[in-house]
């Protein structure tokens, strides 16, 4: 038997005065005042992840990451999580909640709190919250009008690539195996453009031509776009429709004051793919209809 | 292909101007400044509920009530949840919502968030934020004292009774068939006995005689019980053992003024089962030894 405490230790740190972290029943932590943001994902094993072809640490990285790139796709820093794992018996809890805590480091979110059950399938849920700092509204995704231009933080389908390079049994290049296994969360990124003035923002998680309809549905807008960066030994199908590489796709009326805030903050420049159209039900990309493919969860 | 959106829809009400519920990349919310309080809990259906015996919606209660009972146990009122559900296709994922927006709704703690995959177990992971009160620390499992008295806010055992009545045919008495299927989270209690200056406090979520070993682990006392308020229907066996009453054990050193704010407020009155002792090593009911079994997850 293996308590949340005893897999994952202190491996966030030591808590400060008056707040508790793993071992009681709930967490306590300190917020500044305000508004917060409130979001989960699950990781669930054979899903979004095959653990012959990646690990359990990989698992556990991805479903905190895929939990603060919610909160940084709003605009909002990361500051708590909390994790169940579920899990058959015999499965190495200590190495998923490395990967857990790897993530957690990296994106100075530590792990709170959680619980651990069993399960047939190994499972990850991670929940988190964030702040949102300064003044001003969160980034949402409904707040694109005709002629905003569209960008995205980097290339895409670098995800999609090293899941079929892995399937290949082929490790290169590194980079979309990273992409794979370890995706980065553009927290920065997020800030920087809600205080740069984005008017809409989300993060690419199930594919950018999906995830784009969304945001141009939820806007009442539509998708013009002329180009779509792709990753280094992706296809171009992948770009458009692998999901998970967690690259923030952002709608401005001001771009050059978008990519000089990025710049100030050292940040790779915003990577402009379109414009926001006034037809609603318009997609197109270069001049051809852009279809919603991505990944999609056949539930129900 | 169904998403937190359509499964949810707006059972919870509408946000307050300014904030965003279900919907976006994440969830915004407002809280009071100062301390929150954070716990997530997963139901796994053939673990934590038999779904040839009670329903999905009854499995989506217990998931949100077993983290609001979390909540409640440091003495906090839940204000915000965010739900995962993983489940095979196929699944009735409106009536799972359905049982987890009841206990929403009964609880005060709208869901404001959550994400759909696909698992081969039925799983629901529900994350809730809550708000400490008023001045004073949390209550947690560390604070009892030697000479503390013990009280539980029910009789117990009645979730276990109702387990196994269920699982013979029986569906009766009434009260242990609702504690297994629909247990209820003891919040106004942990309010008003943090308030009321209680020392240590917990939910019996794995069983009274575990759960109380844990307690006096954390405050490094020693437990001497003369009594355990057994539910209708079940064994004392089934009250010690059984689990997933979410009744709450708290330690006082003032029994009356406890026994006074639990009146005040309209409350059960609390049932003393026995005290806090100088020896960290003692277990004992009614003079024999008291063996910390319970529900325990078998895993790693």
């Amino acid at each position: 038997m293996r308590r949340i405490a005893e897999v994952f230790g202190r491996s966030g740190g030591r808590p400060p005065a008056g707040d508790v972290w793993i071992g009681d029943d709930a967490a306590v932590v300190t917020v500044p005042p305000g508004r917060l943001v409130f979001s989960t994902d699950a990781a669930v094993a054979g899903v979004h992840a095959d653990l012959s072809l990646t690990g359990l640490d990989d698992l556990g990285w991805k479903a905190l990451t895929a939990t603060v790139s919610d909160i940084g796709a709003v605009g909002a820093r990361p500051s708590y999580a909390v994790v169940d794992f579920c899990a058959p018996p015999g499965t190495d809890l200590v190495l998923l909640a490395t990967g857990v805590a790897a993530a957690a480091a990296e994106w100075a979110c530590p792990v709170v709190g959680g619980d651990v059950t069993t399960a047939s399938d190994v499972v990850v849920s991670a929940a988190a919250i964030g702040v949102l700092e300064g003044e001003g509204p969160p980034v949402l995704r409904s707040g694109a009008s005709p002629g905003d231009r569209l960008v995205v933080t980097g290339p895409l389908g670098g995800s999609a690539a090293g899941l079929r390079l892995l399937r290949a049994g082929i490790w290169e290049p590194a980079s979309a195996i990273a992409a794979h296994a370890r995706p980065h969360a553009r927290i920065a990124e997020g800030i920087v453009a809600r205080h740069a003035g984005a008017t809409a923002m989300m993060d690419v998680s199930d594919g950018l031509a999906l995830d784009l309809h969304r945001l141009a549905q939820a806007s009442g807008v539509g998708v013009v776009l002329h180009t779509v960066p792709v990753a280094l030994g992706a296809t171009e199908e992948e770009a458009l429709g692998g999901g998970e590489d967690f690259e923030l796709v952002v709608a401005s009326p001001d771009l050059s004051g978008l990519a000089d805030a990025f710049a100030l903050a050292g940040l790779r420049p915003p990577i402009e793919i379109g414009r926001c159209s006034a037809d609603p039900a318009e997609r197109t990309l270069r001049g051809r209809p852009l279809e919603p493919a991505g990944f999609q969860h056949a539930i129900g």
